[in-house]
């Protein structure tokens, strides 16, 4: 479990950052953990591994269906529909640029990308698969899976590391540069409009970057507490604190509520917004964090204007090839 | 409805096709209607829509769900999961290579492409859309869809035609060439083994290419009885006459188990088989066809022939890039 910083340590960085060096352009390589270097044949078999619904126990989910790389990467749903049509309480994260993310899921219980990957599949409401064994035996049924491990880790053997490696190798691909923000950011001072630079400036002003800062938009600190300031009126509406968050997880006093800092990166893409995808719309979310978060009344002249702004988050989407995913030779996969 | 041949006109053909000219390789253009010529910005949107999960209620399934273009075109289920996680009765057949059936679905009942892309979308169990009227109004409401229909047909207003049409153009262009059959059908004599051929003329002389020949291996006629002889035992563990195929649309007598021949294209990569899905495996499919269509009993080394040979239309996938998809931005689709 990362180390979780304070809504005081949090605040008391924000207030440190100058304007100047907090604008940040997107890297366009990800960092990787030591025990798992980015290969082209890793990110390759993990390109098919996250595009295979053959992960899940119908053979309908993959990685994909709730995390959309065709899409914001992710399904614009308020909550994803996992296998037999279930769903959970939470809107699925974007994969775009989670690679950026200090810790993964919405209470952070994961501390990276491969440990991440491992969740879902088996999950009983979302891929379904009884066990990561089930998973294995499976893919090895899979006339071309063995030869594209080996390609990968240098052998034929399948396990849980290995595929949970080359998912997160490929994740780490999926990164979107060039939005009119980082161009502003390197320089291009006309890449932005009028409109998105108040925007900008209201974003800092209002302190969102207290928990929003960094190439994207989701530091200094990986945890949040939301809502930090009640509020019944919202919470009739949109229920955000009936979901307790990391203490769903630790069952701890003061992780109570405490989620993962969202990036803001692709923001116009995520619709519907926050932990729970209650909110639809994108000034609404603005407004509604103003009040929870920073007990401020925004106008909706200054909404427009942030998110004007946070439309300059929109990337682009690196161009990917349809993978071809191996076959079982006149069998079924099950 | 097109034309039925009667079994006995498909077997009088058949018998006139002299080996030499059966043979014929895959074109690797399909032939498109007159009112809908195939323009590369038609196909670009047809891949778009094709892919687009949002044409279904839920948001979760789309036309590649069933179709998966990264598969052998199905879903290697023995039935497809629509919306909710529901299933009917039918086999989801390959989108590879269907521009070369004259009908469509397994009951044949849509006479083209663009007939048969209307009609899932609005099936309450399939994608679960109210009405085309919805999906139009839905498509409207993303941005990017009009500017996508406009230079597609040179208009931004959208229609269930003009969608059917592009996702029409784009199944056009899902065609498998160059498998090792191919290659053989051309003049390399080399391109399939010893047992290939043994398979190959093991399947003239059972019969298989009476409703099985052509370049898709999916003529002379449209449609065939299934089964065409009574068989207690194999009825019991596959129940291949449950489901009366055309007659369920027709009603009319005598239609009774008639269903599209369906091609032998990519057949090793589409497991189960048949119209539910019953049989697991090609060499048990391959036993049950000699039994109850053509009434023989094959060996297990004739089976094994049969299958290597039926592996050879296994063709090459084209490469294709991933769409990405238009958003909704600041809000979710519905």
């Amino acid at each position: 479990m990362p180390k979780i910083r304070s809504i005081v340590s949090a605040i008391a960085l924000a207030s440190s950052i100058s304007v100047a060096s907090a604008w940040d352009a997107l890297p366009t390589k990800a960092p990787a953990p030591a025990d798992n270097p980015t290969t082209a044949e890793k990110v390759e078999l993990g390109r098919i591994l996250y595009h295979d619904p053959r992960l899940s126990s119908t053979g309908t989910v993959s990685c994909a269906s709730c995390h959309n790389t065709m899409l914001g990467g992710e399904d614009n749903r308020p909550n994803s529909m996992g296998v037999h049509g279930q769903t959970g309480g939470r809107s699925a994260p974007t994969v775009w640029n989670a690679a950026f993310n200090e810790v993964q899921f919405w209470d952070g219980r994961a501390a990276s990308l491969e440990e991440q990957a491992a969740g879902p599949v088996t999950n009983p409401i979302e891929m379904g698969m009884k066990s990561w064994d089930d998973v294995v035996k499976r893919l090895a049924s899979i006339d071309g899976y063995p030869a594209l491990f080996n390609k990968a880790f240098g052998d034929n053997s399948i396990s849980k590391d290995k595929a949970t490696k080359a998912i997160a190798a490929y994740e780490r691909t999926l990164i979107t540069p060039n939005s009119a923000y980082d161009k502003y950011a390197k320089g291009d001072k006309k890449a932005l409009t009028a409109q998105q630079i108040r925007g900008l400036n209201k974003v800092v002003e209002l302190g969102c970057v207290s928990c929003h800062s960094g190439p994207a938009f989701n530091g200094p600190g990986s945890f949040q507490k939301f809502p930090v300031i009640d509020n019944a009126y919202l919470e009739k509406q949109y229920q955000l604190s009936a979901d307790k968050g990391l203490f769903e997880v630790t069952g701890k006093s003061g992780d109570e509520h405490f989620f993962k800092v969202p990036t803001l990166r692709n923001i116009a893409l995520t619709a519907p917004y926050f932990h729970n995808g209650s909110v639809k719309t994108l000034e609404k979310a603005v407004k509604v964090m103003a009040r929870v978060q920073l007990d401020k009344k925004v106008t909706d002249a200054e909404v427009a204007d942030i998110v004007a702004f946070l439309n300059a988050l929109t990337g682009e989407f690196p161009k990917q090839q349809m993978p071809t995913l191996p076959g079982t030779l006149g069998t079924s996969f099950n």
